[in-house]
């Protein structure tokens, strides 16, 4: 693309270098922070540079918290004998609204993934093996949960935990992969469906 | 969404106000931004505000340029007697693409759109006839094209500057509209191929 504006070609490339945002969704959002007053654009500049510099993490279970510890791990209603691993805050988000859940959480911060370059050590990892270790003298941890995506890295990540984690003594589990609710048989894909068999459960009638 | 973080739910606020972008979306772009390094997310914020603050337009066809006049408009290569008239600046930069057209632009900023509060006063159409007015002593304008979207819009637009341009002794033409190229008979809607075939052409073998 051959823009006429050196300022616009900058805040462009800026604005594309955002996952699944190309050149021509760049150019538009440009040309749309153009067409509306300057307060627009001064409060989304600042928004997002504040929030990258002042943006602190609980530093029991790294999820992203306004103070030191974030008010799922201060809070004495949580079961805190449950840890539920998961990748990043979205997943805590999306468990957080099912209300099923009232255990605490450890976000690992992502996966292992060795095409992106993300090992073991780049994780949350050792401070949830820590955790386990500290939590023997007081409130011990009794499961694990790994909530992790079902992808080849999630799996990955998986396999390594509960390698890490079988001498801990604690409960390892992960959250059942199978149909979806409300999904049909006949269109659901191969190894899902197989995998749907094998993990079977006792019919409760629910 | 219930965020625990005030930081972050203020920049998915205001990311979420850019066109396209829901409370989702914006904050895996969040998110995306706190994984990368600091001078990231401070290198798109200086460039939005720079390119807000700093931006300038072309005195005669209002689009964005860095300079006083736009490179199209100042260029004596250009044809002068031909003034496309467009949306914005993105519809030059479409023209621009084809190779086709050799004349100048009017860039109008808009369409006029009474739903969104858009009249013809808030667009550059008095500038349009002011050019041609002043035109008349150098190189007088002969055509002008309309090239606006085949919109509700667009047409009411097209017909607003058809009548505004009448009785200024110039052909006023527009883009044709029909069947793309390659595009098939049979899957053309009818308003479409019923305006090919009003509007056709002598065939050149082309």
């Amino acid at each position: 693309m051959n823009l006429p504006s050196k300022l616009i070609e900058d805040a462009v490339t800026e604005i594309s270098r955002l996952p699944g945002i190309g050149k021509k969704t760049a150019l538009r959002l440009a040309l749309h922070l153009l067409k509306q007053h300057e307060a627009h654009t001064e409060a989304l500049a600042l928004a997002i540079t504040r929030m990258r510099q002042e943006v602190k993490y609980c530093k029991t279970c790294h999820t992203i918290s306004d103070e030191e510890e974030c008010s799922i791990c201060k809070s004495h209603r949580r079961d805190g004998s449950i840890i539920c691993v998961v990748e990043d805050i979205r997943d805590v988000l999306a468990i957080e609204n099912t209300n099923q859940f009232n255990g605490k959480y450890h976000v690992l911060g992502g996966v292992i993934s060795p095409i992106q370059g993300i090992g073991p050590e780049e994780l949350h990892i050792e401070s949830l093996i820590n955790r386990i270790d500290v939590a023997k003298e007081g409130e011990p941890v009794k499961e694990i949960i790994l909530a992790l995506s079902a992808t080849m890295e999630g799996d990955t990540t998986a396999f390594y935990l509960s390698k890490r984690l079988k001498d801990k003594g604690v409960d390892i589990s992960t959250i059942a992969r199978g149909i979806p609710v409300g999904g049909e048989l006949e269109f659901t894909d191969e190894v899902t469906l197989g995998r749907s068999i094998m993990t079977r459960v006792n019919y409760s009638g629910q």
